[in-house]
C-alpha cells in the first residue's frame, strides 16, 4: 500500500471508505456532483452561513445594527472556506462557534491570504465591529444546524431527488402506455393466475410510485426551521426583540421554510422522520419494480431484458452471461438504505431539551438521498432501455391458457346457475390434469398438454356442466374459448392511470 | 407441568404464548376486551363476512339476485362462528374458501345444531340456492381479506386507541397548563442549561403527540379496500357488471372506505405502511416523553414522581424502592414494537400480483395497535397521578444559577457593545469556576458554590466587562441577577399550544 | 360481535389477539402445546418456583434452615397457580413479590380451596414458618426471573427447536443425497449458470442449516443465570453466608446452568443476544431455501412442486391455482421475526445496575422459539413431500447448453494455448446469439435455437479458435460436446457433506 | 456554490458526501487512514490482485505454467492502479474482468506511461503470454472478491479494530482497579439501590467489553474464502486439475485463511453475519457504557467528567457548558450502525446459485469497522480522561442510607426469625418517609431528612421489629448503622475480573 498518496486528485476518491465516496462518485458522477452541492461539508457550511446572514439582516431591519454592517458581514460569511472552520474546529472542539470564528477572521482581515481576499483588505472597523457582535447572537448551535439542515435536504430533494424521481414515473408510464394493450399472463405465489396486459403491471408502479413522490415532496417541502434559542422559548432572543416569534417565522420564511411549532433545543423531529418514511418507502416501491423485473428476466421466463452494451462483460468466468444487475442493484439499496429508518426513529428520543446522542446518526441522513436519486436514475435506464418479447409474454399466456379458463368456466357456470360451481370447475381442472400426467418422479410441466382447450373440453362432456354451458351467450362462450378475451379493464385502467400521472405531474 | 389443562377457562391465558394474551389481557382487561373485538380471530372472520354480504347486496341491487336472497345470506353469515370455519379450513386449507363452505352450511341447514339455528331451520331452498351462487362470485380472497383488515385497522384505530391518545394528549395539556409558569431549569446534554418551566417541557409533547395523533387518525382513515379480483383488473367481474370499478367503489362506499387506486391481487401496501408510520413514529413521541418523566425521578433529581399504591411493592428485595416502572414500561414497548415497521417496509415487496410472502407478517401488524394503546393509557396514568416537586425544580434552577448567568451575560454585553462577548464570558466562567474550585481527584460538584451571583460578581469588578455592564438598563440588570427573570416565552408558548390543541381536538 | 363469550374453551382462542394463540395454536397444535409447556406464563411460574427452591435448598444445606423446611416450602410452591399469582400481583403490582406471597398463603393454608390442597391441609407451623423466612431471602426479583429465563430458553430449544430443526436437516440431507447425480442447471442472477446437480442445490443447506443449528445450540446451552442479588455484588447473600459466589455456582449448577461471569441487577446481556442472533441468521436460511424452492415451483420453470392435498382449495376464485403457500409462509416468518433482533439489541442497554426498560420488550423474546420452530416444522414438510421433476430440470439444462458451453470452451482454449480465450469466447457467443435473433420489438427467446452446439459449431469454424480446439483430448471435446460432462464436483461433494452432518447430528 | 473545485487536495475531502469522508477524516485522520489502508477502494483492488496472485502460483506450482510466469504476473499485478482499472471498467461495465484487462495492459506494456513502468518495459512476450492465459483462468469474479473481502476485513479487524478495543478494555480496567474500592450508590431504575464501588461499575464492562472482543476475534479469523467457481462446485478448475478442493485450500491456506465448507457462487454468508453480530453487539455494550457515563455527568449527579479543553467551547451560545459529548458520540454511532445488521441478515437470502441484490448493500459492510474502532477511541479517551468526584459519590450514598438501609435490615430481621420481615420493612420504610413528608404539591426529595439512621431508629422503637434487632451481632449492628460496610463483595469481584482479563489480553 505503499503507494498511497501518490496520485493527487485521484487519490482521495480511491483512499476513500464510503462507497458513495468512491465506487459510486465514478459510476454516477453527475448524481454525485449534484448532491455533493447540497450534502457536502462545504455545502453545510454554506447553507450555515445562509441562516446566519439571514439572522442578522433581521435584526439589522429591527435597527439593531446597520443594513451596510449586515451586508459587510454577508460578504465575509461568502468567502468562508471549510477548511479555515475545521483549522477553528481543531482549536474550539465546537463546530458552529468555528464557523462564528471564521467569519470573524475574514472581518478582521486574518484570514489566510487567498487572492481575493488580500484585494479586499479588512473592512471598515466600525461596521465590522458591529457586525460582529451580532453575528449568532441570540442563537444557539442548533437553531442554525438545525435550519440549515432543512433547507439543504428540501434542495437535495427538488435539485436532485424530485428531477429523477419524476423521469422515472414518466418512463414508466410511457411504457405502461406503450404496452397496455399487450397481452401477458398474470402471476400470483409465482404462479400463472389470470390474463393481464404487461401495460397493467406496470401501471401499479406508475400510480404508487407517483403518489410516493407526491408523498415524499409533500414531507421535504414540510421540513421546519427554528431561531428559538437553547432550549426553544426565545430565552435570548427576547432580550434582542420584543416578538422572538414573529423574528422566527420572519428569518425562515426569507430561507423559504417555516418554524417546528415548537422546539426544544432541536426541531421536533417527526418532519424529518416523515420525509425519511416517504423516501424509504419509495425505495420499497422502486424495490418492488426491480425485483418484478428481474425476474421476468429469469432465463426460464425472458419476457424481458436489460440493455446490455456490446462492450460490456456479464460474467469473468462465463462469457455468455447476460445479468439484470442494474435491477438487483436497485433492490440492494434497498437492502442497504430501508434499514436507516430505526436510526432515524431512534433520533426521535432526544432527553429533555435535548440531548447530543445524534451527533453522529443525524450526519448519514443525507445518505438517503443518495439512495433514492440512485436507485430511481438506475431503474429509469433499466425501464427506458428494457427489451420487451411480447412473444415470449403471449406463448405463456397461452400455455396457462388449459387452466387459467378455470376461473371464468366457474364464473360463468355459477352465473347461469349451476348451484356449485367453483366446486364443480376444481374437479373438472383436476380431471384435465390426471388426463395429461405421465408416470415419472414429478409432476408433468405445465406446457405438456399445449391444448388451451382441455378443461372446457372436459367440461362440455360432463354431464354435471355440460347443462349450464348450454346456456352461455355467444361472447361468454368467446371468453372461454380464448383467454385473450379474458383481461378485464387492464388495457383501460392502464391508460387512464398513465393519464391521472401525466397530468398530476406534468409529464 | 403435568397440570396443564386443570383449570378450564383461566388456562386458556395463562396457557398463551404471547404476553399480549396472558400477561396484558390480565393487566390491561378492557383494553384488550375493546382490541378483541376488532382484532381478534373472531372479529376478523365478522369483518370478512362484512365485505362478502356488502358484496352480494351491490349485486342484487343490480339485479343479478333478488334481495331476498342476498338478506337470506346475510342473516346465514351472521350465524359462522370461527370453530367452523376452522374446522373447514383444516379440509381446505385455504381460509376464505373455508368461511364460504361454512356460510353454504348454514344456508343448507348442515350447520352444527346449535339452539338459535335448528330454531330457524333451513332457508328456503331456491333462495337459498340463489344466494349460494353469487356468494364470493367474481372475488379473489384477498380482495376480502385486505378489505376486511382496512376496515378493523380504522376500527381499531377509531374505537381503541383514538381516545385513548387523546386522553393522553388531553392530560399532558392539562398539566402543561398547570404547570406553565413553574420555573424550572432546562437540560440539555443532561446539564443544565437556561431557565424554562415544568409546562414548557410538557408542552412539547402537547404538540407532538396531537399532531401525531392527527397523522396517525389521517393514516386510518386513508386505508383502502378492493373489489377488484384475482390480479385487481375485474377480469371475473367483467362478466357480471359493465362497470366493475363502479361496483368497487360503490361496495366499499357501503362498508366506508374508498378503493386503492391500483391494486393487485391485494390492494398497494403503502396505505397500511403508512399507518405503521404513523404509529410507530407516535409511539416513539410517547416513548421520549416517558424517558424525560424517567430521568426526572432519578433519585438525584426527583423533581417529579410515579403515583404509588399503598400495597404497591416496589423491589422484592429492597422494600423502600419507588421505581417509574410504568415510565419505563412505555419505553420497552417502544423497544418490541418499532422494529415492526422493517416487516412493514419487506411486505411493500411483492412479486408480479403478489406473492404470499406476507401471509404471517401481516398477522402480526395488528399488535400495533396494543402497543400504541397500551403506551397512551399507561403514560396517560403516569401524567394523570403525577407528583411534581416545585420546590426541587427551583432548588435545581437557583444551583444551575451562577453558571446559567453566562448566556443573557454574553448577549446583553454584545448588546450594549462589547466588541467579543462571547469569549469575554467564557473567560470569566471558567474564573468563577477556578475561584470555587477546590483539590481532590475531581473536578468540584456544581453546588460547592451556591451563590447565583458568582459570574455577575466576576464580571462587576473586571476591568474588560465592567464597563458595559454600566450602560445596562435596570431591566436588563434584574435579568442578570434573577434568572427566573429568564424564561424567555416559556409560559406564553405553552398556553397558547395548549389552546391550539384543545381547539383541534375538542378537549 | 355480541356472540363473543358464548363458546366456553374455543372463545379464548378465537379472541386472542396474537396469531401465534390463535390461528397457529390451532394449525401447529402439538408445536403450540410444547412450546406452552416452556414458555407460558403458566409454565414461567413453575420455572421461577424451580429457582426459589433450588436457592432454599442451597440455604438449608448450609445449615440455615432445615432440610424439612426447605422441602416443604418445595411442596407448597408446586401447588401454586398461575391465578393466586396474578391475583396477588394485582394487590401489590410487583410479580416476584406476588409469587412469594402465593407460597406463603399455600404454606399458611390460606390458599382457594382446591381439592388437593385442602387434603393436605396447613403444614406445621414451625417448619413452615422458617420455610417462610428463608423463602427469596437475599434474592433480588431478577435472580428468578433472568435465571428462569435462561432455564425455560435452554428447554424451549433442547425440547422443541433442536428435534424439529435437526430433522430439516436430516431431510435436507436426505433429498440432497437422493438428488445427488440428478443433473440441474446452476443459476446465478436468476440465469442460467453452468451446470449442477439437484442435490448440490441443496446440499449448501444442508451445511449452512446444520452450523447454524450447532451455533444456536452452543448458544442455548450458554445462557447464564444470577443469584447476586440487587446489583449482582451480593451485598444481602453476603450477610447470610461466606461465600456467595460459590452458592451462586452451586444454585446455578444444581438447575443445570453456569452463572454470568459478572452481573448487575441483571445477567449480562449479551448471552441471550447471542442466542437471538443464532436463531435469527438460522430462521434466515431457511427463509433463503423456502425462496429457492418458492422460484422453482414458477409455472414457468416447474422444476419441484409442494404436495397438495386432495381437498385442497388454491385459490378462492381460480380453481386451478398450486400455490408454494408453505415455502412463502416460511419467508413471511422471517420478515416477521428477523427484525426483532432489533429489540434484542437495544435490550443490551441498561443503565447503571440496569434500567427496566426491557420490562415488556424482552416478553416478546419467547416468540422467536416459535417462529424457528415453526419454520423449521413447514419447511421440513415442504422438502419431505417435495416432488422433483427431473425431465424438467434436464430440460433447463439442455436449454441453457448452448451458451453454457462458453466457459469449459474458454478454459479449454486458454489451457490449450489461446492467446485471450475469454475475449473470444464473449465474441463467439454473441455470434451465436445474432445468428438466433430474428426481428421484433424485442430480443429473441432463449430456446428459439435448441441446437445445444451453437457456440461450439461457431467455435469449429472461426478461424482464430479453431486451431486450439484442434489440440483438446477427446475427453475435454466430451465436455463441450455434452455438458451433462461438466458438472465438476456436485455430486462427490453433495454425498461428503451429508455424511459429515449425518455423522455430526447423529442422522 | 461556485467555489466548488478551488482548492485541490482539501476539495475531494469537503465535497465528499460520506460523513466518514469528510468529518470523521478530519477529527480521527489516523483511524481513517488505517482504515483506508485496508478497506478503501485501492487497498480493494490491491486485496483482489493478491488472490488472483495466490491463486496463479497455486498453478504453477502443479506445472500449468512457469513459476517465472506466476511472478510476472504478480510484479505487473503490483503496478496496477485503481485509476487503471475503473477507466477499463467503464468499458466493460464489470469490474473483476476490468482487474484482470488491467493486468493484462501492464504486461503488454500498454499501460499508461507512468515513469517506473516505462522504465520497466514490456515484458518478455513469451512468459507474459504464458502469464496471461492463466491470469484468473478458472475463476469467477466473487472467487476473488468474497476471498479478498475476507482478508480485508480480517485485516481491518486486526490492525485497526483490535488495538483500539483492547485499549479501551484497558483503560475501563485500569480505571475499575483503581476504584474498585471507591464507595458508590447503585442505581437501579434510576433510583438508589444498594451500596456498590465505582470500581465495580466498571468492572461489568471489563467484562462484557473483554468478551464481545474475544467474540469479534473468533469471528474475524473464522471468515472464510472460496476458489469453488461459477456455483461452487468447481465446473472449471476440474478441466485444470484433478484435486480442486486440494487447490482450494492450498491458495487459501496461503492468503491465511480456510474455505467455506460449501460455496455456491458466493461464500455462506454467515461468517459474515457472525462477524457483524459480533461488531454490532460490542458496540452496544461501548453505548451501554457511554450511557452510564452520560448520566453521571448529568449536573445533578456530577460524579464524573469528561476532560475539557482549555480552548473547548461547550456551546454557541451558553458559554458555562461542559457536555458530554463524546459519550453521546458512541452512543450516537450505535444508533447510526446497528441497524446495519438488518442489511446483513437480508444478504443472508441469495436466490439460488446466488443473485447479486447484495452488490451495493454488501459495499457499506465496511463501515462497521470504523464505527466500531472509533466509538472504543472515542470512549478509550472519555475514560482515560475522565473526572471522578468521589465526594460526589459519598455524598449520594449518604443520601441514600436512610433508605437503603431497608434491605440489610430486612433480610437480618429475617434471618434472626422475624415471620415476615419483608413486610414488617416496608411499613417501617412508609412511616420513616410519612415523617419527613412535608405539604405541597409534590413529595418530599430524598435529601430532605439526611439522618442516615431514619428507617433503623423506626424500627428501634418499633415493638414488633425491636425484638428481633436485638438479637443481631455487633459486626450485623454495624452493616445497620453505616451502609459503607455494606458493599457485598464489589471490590473482590472488580479485582478479580480485572486480573482475569488482564491475563486474557495480555495486558
Amino acid at each position: 500500500m505503499e503507494d498511497i498518496g501518490q496520485h493527487s486528485a485521484g487519490m482521495d476518491i480511491f483512499a476513500n471508505i464510503s462507497p458513495i465516496d468512491h465506487r459510486y462518485r465514478q459510476a454516477e458522477a453527475q448524481l454525485w456532483q449534484e448532491l455533493s452541492e447540497c450534502l457536502s461539508e462545504r455545502a453545510l457550511i454554506h447553507y450555515q452561513l445562509r441562516v446566519e446572514i439571514a439572522y442578522v439582516r433581521a435584526l439589522a431591519r429591527r435597527g439593531l445594527l446597520s443594513q451596510q454592517s449586515a451586508e459587510i458581514l454577508a460578504d465575509a460569511a461568502r468567502r468562508v472556506t471549510p477548511e479555515e472552520v475545521y483549522a477553528e474546529e481543531a482549536r474550539t472542539q465546537h463546530n458552529i462557534r468555528a464557523l462564528v470564528n471564521a467569519v470573524r477572521r475574514h472581518l478582521e482581515g486574518r484570514a489566510p491570504a487567498a487572492g481575493a481576499d488580500t484585494a479586499a483588505g479588512p473592512v471598515a472597523p466600525a461596521a465590522g465591529a458591529e457586525a460582529l457582535r451580532f453575528l449568532h447572537l441570540g442563537l444557539t448551535s442548533m437553531d442554525v444546524v438545525d435550519t440549515a439542515n432543512a433547507l439543504r435536504y428540501k434542495d437535495a430533494f427538488d435539485r436532485v431527488v424530485w428531477p429523477r424521481w419524476r423521469r422515472l414515473v414518466e418512463s414508466v408510464a410511457n411504457l405502461a402506455e406503450r404496452e397496455s394493450d399487450t397481452p401477458a399472463i398474470g402471476r400470483t405465489h409465482g404462479q400463472y393466475a389470470v390474463p393481464i396486459t404487461f401495460g397493467w403491471s406496470l401501471a401499479e408502479y406508475v400510480q404508487r410510485l407517483g403518489e410516493r413522490l407526491l408523498k415524499a415532496q409533500a414531507a421535504a417541502h414540510d421540513l421546519r426551521g427554528k431561531i428559538a434559542g437553547a432550549v426553544g422559548c426565545y430565552n435570548a432572543i427576547c432580550l434582542l426583540v420584543p416578538d422572538p416569534d414573529q423574528l422566527e417565522e420572519e428569518v425562515l420564511a426569507d430561507l423559504g421554510i417555516r418554524p417546528s411549532p415548537v422546539s426544544t433545543q432541536i426541531v421536533a423531529p417527526e418532519y424529518v422522520a416523515d420525509l425519511g418514511h416517504a423516501l424509504v418507502s419509495g425505495l420499497g416501491v422502486m424495490a418492488n419494480l426491480a425485483d418484478d423485473l428481474r425476474h421476468l428476466q429469469r432465463s426460464e421466463i425472458a419476457e424481458v431484458r436489460e440493455a446490455f452494451g456490446a462492450q460490456q462483460v456479464g460474467s469473468s468466468t462465463m462469457p455468455h452471461k447476460r445479468n439484470p444487475w442494474n435491477s438487483e442493484h436497485v433492490k440492494s439499496l434497498w437492502k442497504a438504505f430501508m434499514p436507516r429508518m430505526f436510526t432515524v426513529y431512534a433520533d426521535q428520543i432526544s432527553e429533555h431539551q435535548r440531548d447530543l446522542t445524534n451527533s453522529a446518526s443525524a450526519r448519514f441522513f443525507p445518505e438517503l438521498f443518495f439512495a433514492v436519486a440512485s436507485a430511481a436514475d438506475r431503474l429509469r435506464a433499466v425501464v427506458e432501455g428494457l427489451q420487451v418479447d411480447r412473444e415470449a409474454m403471449l406463448r405463456h399466456l397461452r400455455e396457462a391458457a388449459p387452466s387459467v379458463v378455470a376461473e371464468p368456466l366457474y364464473i360463468l357456470l355459477a352465473q347461469a346457475g349451476h348451484p356449485n360451481a367453483h366446486e364443480a370447475v376444481r374437479r373438472l381442472t383436476l380431471a384435465a390434469e390426471s388426463a395429461r400426467a405421465q408416470p415419472g418422479v414429478a409432476g408433468t410441466p405445465p406446457t405438456a398438454d399445449p391444448a388451451p382447450g382441455a378443461v372446457l373440453a372436459q367440461a362440455l362432456c360432463d354431464p354435471d356442466a355440460a347443462p349450464w354451458l348450454a346456456r352461455l351467450t355467444p361472447h361468454q362462450r368467446e371468453v372461454l374459448e380464448d383467454v385473450l378475451h379474458y383481461r378485464g379493464r387492464a388495457a383501460e385502467k392502464t391508460r387512464r392511470i398513465v393519464a391521472r400521472w401525466r397530468e398530476a405531474l406534468g409529464l
